[in-house]
């Protein structure tokens, strides 16, 4: 069985101060765009670099999630260290995922360009950071699910299959 | 009283060699994007990293400046170690203000990829470099700074005000 | 004599399985582009991050090129070590060449994020990566070359002299 990580990276939310509603947002969206059935592995943690660095490892090491996506803390205030905790625990990095989502979210606010979004590679786990607002996740999902089943064959995982209607992945076709 | 530091770094503006245009280009700009009152903490050094860097801690640390600006040393040349200071110093980075000003740049020099400017927060300061010449600095400043006065609320410094009529500058509305 | 290098990274091309296209598409590009006579050092190696390094060095310290372009290595595989092996060498890192090609990529395929491409400073020499797939590099060389001579100006390298009716290469006038 698939497995897909989503943690929510929320001092609020981990206390039960307000809902998750970006966490299942994301859910919400790839069972939007998945064919292949897939599991969910989901956590909702505050803003502690250790936890975050912590939760990828296990949802990567352990759960085997071939995709893990966080949503929260990409901005510039203290307790925001996603990015951070994301790179600690990353064999490789890959900037054009933060760039993309940047430029995409430059479309609807200038404020765009204070989320510190990245990826990178851990293992055979591709972490995907998404921003905070549920309105952006989408947008942001939109533009680089794109490439994500493609990135996961690269990195040897499961084969991803997408509803056409819903989002078109590209594969490039064998040489 | 806001404080908002400015450092040219530029050998030959440090040595006497020409006037530092593009430090005042700066200030002028500030003054015409900003109705809240502030003032400047204005320093010419030579492109010595670790004078950089300390400059740099000076006016956040001691100078409380919520807001610092750069000019200069962020080609690809030996004596450019403008960035390397900034990496050096900050507590986490802002890699968007590099990409949307290389991006804005490039839509007049092809040259624009040289660029190495960056951006990123020092405890309560927002540090963001900016181009050497002063025609791109009104480029780069139109393209960033409505992204400021929110960036410097998340990191709890002062609330800036802007000049509508000159610049729009962006607060998303509490939830 | 000006002297290039260029380093095809391919554990297949290196064993022989295949031909080198992406080496020699980029040989016949810079033939294509440039006026000034060049000589080129060419070397295809596997996807070993201390070769990678050490044939850049060797090329940087050594054989004296002015510019340095690597193909292949540069995805999300375990394999791909190109971008590390080019950081670990650099002075500096210049970050608008990645970006760059990832956009102008990314007019063509959706998956052009997962391309780690970077390109960086060494010594005299500017280092830069390209991707592995020879439509590609043609069309990102496009996008990145025209900064190139002035970028070797900058940093003390001989001046190259570009055919314009194939490139159209950018040098700022000077002040």
């Amino acid at each position: 069985m698939v497995k897909i990580g989503i943690i929510t990276v929320s001092d609020r939310a981990s206390q039960g101060v307000y809902e998750d509603i970006s966490g299942h947002a994301i859910i919400d969206t790839l069972n939007d765009y998945l064919l292949t059935e897939w599991e969910s592995v989901y956590q909702v943690i505050p803003d502690e670099q250790y936890l975050i660095e912590s939760t990828i490892k296990q949802m990567a090491d352990k759960e085997k999630c071939c995709l893990i996506v966080t949503t929260g803390g990409t901005g510039p205030a203290v307790r925001d260290v996603t990015p951070e905790a994301t790179e600690a625990v990353c064999d490789k990095m890959m900037p054009g995922f933060g760039e993309l989502m940047r430029q995409v979210s430059l479309q609807y606010v200038p404020t765009a360009i204070l989320s510190r979004q990245t990826a990178g590679i851990r293992g055979k786990s591709l972490i995907v950071n998404l921003p905070g607002k549920p309105k952006s996740i989408r947008e942001c999902m939109d533009a680089v699910f794109p490439a994500i089943p493609y990135c996961i064959d690269l990195i040897e995982g499961p084969y991803l299959e997408a509803n056409e209607e819903v989002i078109k992945v590209f594969r490039p076709k064998a040489k």
